[in-house]
């Protein structure tokens, strides 16, 4: 972003926040970065710690006092923490209400009490449930939530928009894919390499192999947020994040399985879905977002293999999230 | 319903609830009453409270423990219970998400505890937003919230959906306009006769008096949640609850001062909203739930008319909710 700000960045140790921290500083601004710690690792800050524009506060967005303080002097709100385990959702469903929807109140509130009135969201392509048009546009007809992590970052989305509504915020909300690259630390390239480092010839795969889905490199990610936020115009801002294009998980397998010289028999356990409220195929329509001149560097098999050979020079990631 | 079952009504003092519970009564079902009394009215449950199938639980919805008790042995709930203020939600932001989103939570919770899998939940036409279809149909472009009411109903239809598709709930959403009829204890008949008790020369508006809206009588709209529950076969079924005509503020303004006999110099407050969030046009396609045979039986002016009616009869309701 050209405008130098002090940003606030909630998650900033994890995976997409700690490379949003390093890229605000890279680009002049101040930075606070808000973790706590549940998921998100100090080695991703290591650099960032060294810069004296940076201050970490290890605390929980729960702890509405300790946020409202950081919040004094912040410019805008990245808010990127939030339990981004889709998957398992059903085993523990107060963790989504509580980690997505609650929270992203608490940071709402304490924007509203210290006059902060830009916020930035890491919201979703799951909130499209199992979406009818492909590329989905941002637009698309009123989704059917179809995971309770869908149903948090819809609840979070639509608090975002009633404040910008209700008090004049300004509101950047990105519907992403999974995004990929350096500081990964869960999803498929993650659960497929480390299965193949403990048994390389037999490879369970979820669902039927055939799910299609679209993967976005980080900085490329990034690119978009910090585009989006210097030129976006409107007071509630939605944009996809995505690539144009899409992948079978078996086209990645094998991408992964070349890379690593390995020639794993598959073990589907079938059906075309991974898991319950998995989406058999995500594929956003960017138009939007691509209409503010932001373009992906990566393609998916290029960020995928990125990804699998940061995992391989990182392999304390691998137990860090075991 | 023509099956017989236990029926758990949550906000079972409140107008439309109170009315919920005595057409299940007449229709032999078995009901629990759950209130917290914060705005249900104890005179609305006097003939309910003669039944012997009647059980009235007064308690909160934050009391999970209670509401695990009275879910036992429950064939549906219908979820009525909400903070239904859309106009004052920037004063109290904490309301509408403990009031609506976080106890709708707790109801499937408790549902989930005791193997209770059907739920009919009170939405509103509110979560669309300002639409830009009409009338606006279910499937209708993904909306904007522009209230922190519209935001908790948004929230809590995902929380339900998310519930269906991850343990097997059976769910009828309805997207209600405006509710009419005996016991209406809120809304704009309400404040323009008070108003109009206090100074009939004179009307304060809110707005610019042409503000579009659909209203529907009460009876019919529990007519419309009896079809629905007992033919709807979809996992998760969403249904448009309103009228196929609108009227304007001034239409109204003009039936409810014919019926009393004055006529008003009207003070507008000008601009197209009555308030901030407030939407000017709210029309609802309704073609899905007549597709199941139901039509409303009253207009707009009809229950217009009938609620002032029951106005003129229960002063005391306008007392009660002072």
């Amino acid at each position: 972003m050209r405008i130098a700000q002090r940003a606030l960045v909630t998650g900033a140790a994890g995976f997409i926040g700690s490379t949003l921290v390093d890229r605000l500083l890279a680009d002049g601004h101040e930075v606070v970065g808000y973790d706590n710690f549940s998921t998100g690792q100090r080695r991703f800050l290591k650099g960032a710690s060294a810069d004296p524009r940076f201050t970490l506060v290890e605390a929980d967005l729960l702890d509405t006092a300790q946020l409202a303080d950081v919040m004094e002097d912040a410019d805008i709100v990245f808010h990127l923490a939030a339990n981004a385990d889709v998957r398992f959702g059903t085993e523990h469903p107060f963790r989504d209400l509580e980690q997505n929807t609650i929270v992203t109140y608490n940071v709402l509130e304490a924007m509203r009490a210290k006059g902060v009135r830009r916020i930035a969201f890491s919201s979703t392509g799951s909130v499209y449930g199992e979406a009818k048009v492909f590329p989905t546009p941002e637009d698309a007809p009123f989704p059917i939530q179809t995971s309770l992590y869908g149903a948090s970052k819809v609840a979070g989305e639509s608090l975002i928009s009633a404040y910008c509504e209700g008090f004049g915020f300004q509101g950047f909300i990105f519907r992403f894919v999974s995004i990929l690259g350096e500081r990964y630390t869960h999803g498929h390239v993650f659960d497929f390499y480390k299965k193949l480092l403990a048994d390389p010839t037999r490879l369970p795969v979820l669902g039927d192999g055939r799910q299609r889905k679209s993967y976005l490199y980080v900085q490329d990610c990034i690119d978009a947020i910090f585009t989006a936020v210097e030129n976006a115009p409107d007071r509630v801002n939605v944009f996809n994040l995505g690539q144009d294009h899409y992948c079978e998980v078996n086209d990645s397998i094998g991408w992964i399985s070349a890379k690593l010289g390995v020639s794993p028999e598959l073990d589907y356990s079938g059906g075309n879905r991974g898991w319950i409220g998995d989406s058999p195929f995500i594929f956003l329509d960017c138009t939007r977002m691509r209409g503010l001149g932001w373009t992906p560097k990566l393609s998916i098999k290029d960020g995928i293999e990125r990804t699998l050979a940061y995992l391989i020079d990182n392999k304390w990631v691998l137990e860090a999230r075991a």
